[in-house]
């Protein structure tokens, strides 16, 4: 009689090129994204209005770009990161086929790097995870890295191998949904004047309003994406943890400081790519989250004049508001009032458009 | 380079007779729906079943009354009340087209009065907003009021102009749905026997129940409205402010009152007008809501054997139960523990129908 | 005038053989299914995918069996519980046709038994409800009783009579929905290897995860279900009452063991039939919920080599991990930190499909 439950994998358990699929598809819906502007309070049009999805070329409003992220990412935890000590970063996500309500998510892992701790007790095992919707076309595609404990310290460990993991999407890989048609793209209707000519490279932008995090918020989330992570849930045992409490989904500041960026950067209507992220420090309920973001770099794309991208770092704070721009020190060091650094890319109207 | 967050219109920058168009149109969903009754528990069948609103001669269940409200109301906050001091009143709110799921609603307002206080600090803002939807069919439309400060004390203020409002809606004016086929509206499966024809002016009904208020409740259906008033969301800040916590959204004390009303009024299947509406105190988490209404008049409406009108005023408390109908005192006065009069109109079968 | 509050009925109110309509019918949709995922975290694949869902032969997802529990329970409470002192017990709960977004259910309740106590302050009331959807089929049929208050303790009580309930549902008596391709089942994707015939009699899962209660997260859901309870909502109140503070709705335990009970049983894709229930101790808000359950029977179906059911006992736990398998003591006597004790089928892919 085999042991029912999924105690999930261990540090071990992992291989070098080893092809995981994940369980539990999931059709999105439109109550899904009721729900995701209900607990985020996003405003993006885009997301927001069939009708103005319509105008620029979508058959309705997609699905925003953070959900279809958290959706894809709750797939894989059951099998990645139910015995993570911590999830350490992403690298090289690209969106990709825009998700509608009715289609259906599913997720496979390929892991492509494993490398133990010189003290042995875990390892650092890093995946390439990659959605897909029903008719096989990929909606994400990326990279992330968590430490996993090992259920036996004593067991050798495979050779390590770190996989050579880029610092950036390259614009030639970033993907542009077919048959856009930025004309008709209405920015008043969208919530601010500003192009992509508009923005400076170095340019940064206090997003000013705050949002203050509910437990019942954070796990309606966390549950809504299916991620059984067990460390957002469970008082009774977190009461004994590291910190005393619930640990907030990393995700779910993402999402926020997503939300937030809408107050002055309305237009940035689709996610192309996350370069890279941190969580750098944890955050509780009762905190309240705050955001600013540098505009990294200002992208042209080849031969279109109707759409530009910005490269952005955008840094979330909790209890600390935003006007002086808080980050890393010197040494790179993040303050503990620090709680996201997050380097993406977007894609705006241009105004030539 | 711009500025780019939104800063809010001060006083100052709003001129009699301006039109604005508000961003971020809205496609309300069954997503919508369901995470209102979640957050409501309102239990009007109409808005409930499908099969009870065919039968009625809709096509499928329309969407709440207070929820289109809400969600009209919740495009022009960025523009109109983001720097409101106090959201003063309500009137001439006539309900129009009724809302499906799919529609997508957009707003637009005109500014009709202006009036700076004698201290000159903030002024008095009165706009009239109409919310249409993606056929250009009016489905609400409504004058407030808000108090909104200035950006610069020093800078002469236009010339007053205080509109002249009517403080009902006239009958004549009230929009009943075509079609409608009352002989097929069931009262024992709409939850009350009681017809138009049972009510009296002057009539007393205790709502009985209570709900009690949470932070993620009502922040969950702030930001489901997209309604961004900092006010709501940001403990931080509150904490500094002039309650010490956040302000709950007078718009979820309507929702609530008219959730509880369902126990006395359980066919009073659709909100016809508001003719005035005032938080008489402000809301926090912990309190419990309840409710009670009066019969301000009966309205026989011409040439309809099968509906007739109520006009009602609904009075909501906190932690106060209703059995004694509590309300302002002889002076106009309201005791602390009344949160919400609302004067408005519904629409209920006829006995003889 | 006649009073509009619904007062409930009491005691003296019901008749043995009484048929009630229920009011309030309910229009399932994929806002109540995200909403529902929200707040339980339920990964079954059959309900949170339509391509896996088409894949077995159903037309698209259906909905998760004990939201259908509980919305066809919702529709009970006005008339039967609203002045009840305890829910006692379920028995013979059938699920029949399978529910999709877009139908409609309703019930209709019949008293089936009545018992004075002998106190004469209360009694016993039996009913059978029967949930049906738009075209009349049966989707739910199952007896419960409740200890419901009198109105006038002098008041002469119907001669009792206790009706003879099953202790189970007969196998023969599992609705199976036709046309199931269980070829097409894919346990990898469910979430688990586990096949029916991998389950022993007597076996014990430990479902490891647990779910913290919160105030918003029970309301929410509770109201979603439009079900009434007075205790589940108003703190005012409560405050003053048995416990001093909200009761948490018993189904609600439900789906939360349900949900937990995915982590040892992830191909238990259907419930077929709740046998009994007990709450054996109230919840509140701030207890953890724990779940394990035991196989008590591997029930094979006449006729099917694809499938076979499971009869289960699952025991829910508040601040009390199961690894232990804490259940009542010899005397049947349940530990204060036992809440439900649940007595089910299950039906399951055979490994020969």
């Amino acid at each position: 009689m085999a042991i029912k439950t999924n105690p999930g994998n261990y540090f071990e358990d992992f291989q070098l090129g080893q092809e995981i699929v994940h369980a539990v598809p999931r059709t999105v819906t439109a109550g899904d994204v009721a729900l995701y502007i209900g607990l985020t309070g996003s405003r993006f049009a885009l997301h927001s209005s069939d009708a103005f999805a319509q105008a620029v070329g979508y058959g309705k409003a997609p699905v925003d770009d953070i959900l279809v992220f958290h959706i894809a990412f709750g797939r894989t935890v059951a099998d990645i990161s139910l015995n993570a000590v911590a999830n350490l970063g992403y690298a090289q996500c690209k969106f990709g086929a825009p998700v509608h309500p009715g289609d259906t998510l599913n997720a496979r892992s390929t892991v492509i790097g494993l490398k133990e701790n010189s003290n042995r007790e875990a390892g650092i095992v890093y995946v390439r995870s990659v959605g897909r919707n029903q008719r096989d076309e990929i909606v994400l595609d990326y990279v992330r890295w968590v430490m996993v404990r090992k259920r036996d310290q004593a067991k050798p460990a495979p050779e390590g191998h770190v996989p050579d993991l880029a610092g950036t999407v390259a614009p030639l890989d970033f993907y542009i949904p077919p048959g856009l048609q930025m004309e008709h793209y209405d920015r008043t209707l969208a919530g601010a004047p500003h192009a992509w000519e508009d923005y400076a490279k170095g340019e940064r932008i206090d997003h000013v309003d705050g949002m203050t995090l509910e437990e019942s918020d954070h796990m309606t989330a966390t549950r809504l994406y299916q991620n059984n992570a067990k460390v957002h849930f469970n008082q009774h045992a977190e009461s004994k943890g590291r910190f005393g409490r619930r640990l907030i989904y990393g995700g779910h500041i993402i999402s926020l400081a997503r939300a937030l960026s809408f107050n002055g950067l309305a237009n940035a209507f689709r996610v192309l790519a996350i370069n890279g992220g941190r969580h750098a420090n944890p955050c509780f309920a009762g905190d309240t989250i705050y955001a600013w973001s540098e505009v990294l770099d200002v992208i042209a794309l080849p031969g279109r004049a109707d759409l530009g991208a910005l490269r952005l770092r955008t840094i979330a704070t909790k209890d600390q508001p935003c006007a002086d721009f808080p980050g890393p020190d010197a040494a790179g060091k993040y303050p503990p009032d620090v709680v996201l650094d997050l380097d993406y890319a977007v894609l705006l109207p241009r105004r030539t458009a």
